[in-house]
């Protein structure tokens, strides 16, 4: 057992504040590693603020780890020390039943996430706003040398959730592909999409990210703050991308969707989002979501950025600032990825 | 040109009165039938009504058409006098566009409903609770013999809304599919996904309908009115086919759904229903909805029907009933699907 240094929340409505962490022995095939950078994501402060569901206090957050390998278990076979890596949203599923066998770890039922899970050691599992982690070297993925720690950290969240509904629902050379919302996630899809060969456009609420979204890869912009703003794109996309996570009425997103194409959450709004049927009558088309991707998906997609060039744009903050960044995550006001600097945890 | 008797509504809340309507002079290639019998669809209440947006007033409702032909077009080579016919939701389409040639003619732009649309001739269409009606043969389906009239008339609109989806989206042997609504579509869905060799369970508000449900096919009875009903139900069905009528929270339906299986509607709530994104996420499951269907899937269904024994469960009624019979379908009160005999118009 090792400790770390970490920032935690005790309760919904609480700041963040420096605390202690143990961290487990390093098992035969595990990993542990010194982080480096930890992406701040939405889903953590849905976790965190018990908007989820309860979660479990003190709580210690973080899906978007990046580091170097410390120390490796004596039957690690994929990992060595000086490695440059990044953790996700899993660390552990049984690894036997289908969706393991398939490569889709992250709907196993005995998944264990990252933070506010429990992890095979039976303990409540901490994520990566702390200074080192302990992973089975299955959940571990290799981060390119073409990429940074800082840039890539958001990918093992942001990249994976986006780069997984785009590839499986088809975005390449021929197909329209509307990205709705252009945040920490959206903005990695933007840049994905558009390196898969796609004609890329963004749905935001309004014009201020339109330069970025443009230096991003997409070829158009929508506002929908704009009065009319639907005239002339109903059915134009084969794949509606949604990364918003605020809860609304998705009918005429919807509505934008070709025929026979598909609209994807990845944004996971807290409540229910409202949705005409009807609407999915006349055009044919069906609304999906879709939760991440699997660990050989998600190296998959690390390599694919670093061969394309594709990164998360980070505002690198130390740990004191992270309820402040928070706010600001709800806000919009990122530009466009909090990734929390280690070495001031 | 012709007449016509016919029971008309002059308003969204006036009840329906006999009236006389013309009917054009039967083109080359069209096919004039004496109706015998009309369906009363849930469409039919919600267009009326102006539930689905403002109707042309006086409006003849009317899409489950079963008749006999009176007369042919000089060009008609599919039908003669005195052949058994029926028509369904559409009477015309463009011919020449994608969706048209690929059978899909209820999406071309360019398709005419069979009432409340604006026809061939410039008119305003006019359905199936009248004595006639002529419409081009491409658009008429022969009714076999194996099956009634009366019986038959509803299949055009209740039978191919919902054998579509179910041969689409794959109902067969090996597969559970969960009808849910068990009324004038829904009792016919049950029967064809039992032909087709599925599973069938039935989701319902009550048991009412649970020894009916039985005889029509269903192996699985489930009242959503019980306290705890989806406790063992959570991810059963490979397709679940929602007839309900009623704008409703879907998210507790859509749990119902297997890993990567399918959610489909067809009962065309008026209104946006609710629905958890985040259902989809942990599901893999996507939400669809169906319209009708092509017309030579319509024959196709039809023979299928005729093939296995499944007809609608009628009541045959006077048209001087039509609009107490609209009451009672509202209240979900018709075993199963109201039909007005033509005779009495």
């Amino acid at each position: 057992m090792s400790t770390a240094r970490a920032w935690a929340m005790d309760g919904p409505e609480e700041p963040f504040h420096p605390t202690t962490i143990t961290r487990r022995e390093v098992g035969p095939t595990e990993v542990a590693f010194d982080i480096k950078y930890a992406g701040i994501c939405h889903s953590d402060i849905h976790t965190a603020r018990s908007g989820w569901g309860p979660a479990k206090y003190p709580i210690v957050p973080g899906h978007e780890i990046a580091g170097v390998v410390r120390e490796v278990g004596t039957d690690v076979t994929k990992f060595a020390v000086g490695d440059r890596v990044g953790v996700g949203c899993l660390v552990d599923a049984c690894g036997t039943c289908e969706q393991c066998r398939c490569g889709r770890e992250q709907f196993c039922k005995r998944a264990v996430w990252t933070y506010n899970s429990i992890g095979v050691d039976g303990e409540v599992t901490k994520g990566g706003y702390s200074t080192s982690i302990t992973v089975e070297q299955d959940f571990v993925c290799r981060i390119p040398d073409a990429l940074g720690l800082d840039v890539a950290a958001p990918l093992l969240c942001a990249g994976i959730t986006t780069y997984s509904p785009l590839k499986k629902w088809g975005a390449g050379p021929g197909k329209r592909v509307a990205i709705v919302g252009m945040g920490g996630l959206g903005h990695v899809a933007v840049q994905i999409a558009a390196a898969m060969g796609a004609e890329v456009s963004v749905i935001s609420q309004t014009r201020s990210k339109e330069a970025d979204g443009r230096r991003f890869g997409a070829s158009n912009y929508i506002a929908v703050s704009e009065d009319g703003w639907i005239k002339g794109h109903v059915g134009e996309f084969d794949l509606v991308l949604s990364t918003v996570a605020a809860d609304e009425d998705i009918t005429q997103l919807v509505r934008t969707v070709a025929f026979g194409g598909a609209f994807i959450d990845v944004g996971m709004p807290e409540t229910a989002s409202k949705l005409n049927l009807r609407t999915l009558c006349s055009t044919g088309a069906s609304v999906n979501a879709s939760l991440i991707g699997g660990i050989a998906e998600t190296q998959e997609m690390l390599d694919f950025c670093a061969e394309h060039g594709v990164a998360a744009q980070v505002e690198v903050i130390p740990a004191s600032e992270i309820t402040a960044a928070y706010d600001r995550v709800v806000k919009s006001a990122v530009r466009y990825r909090y990734v929390i600097d280690a070495s001031t945890i």
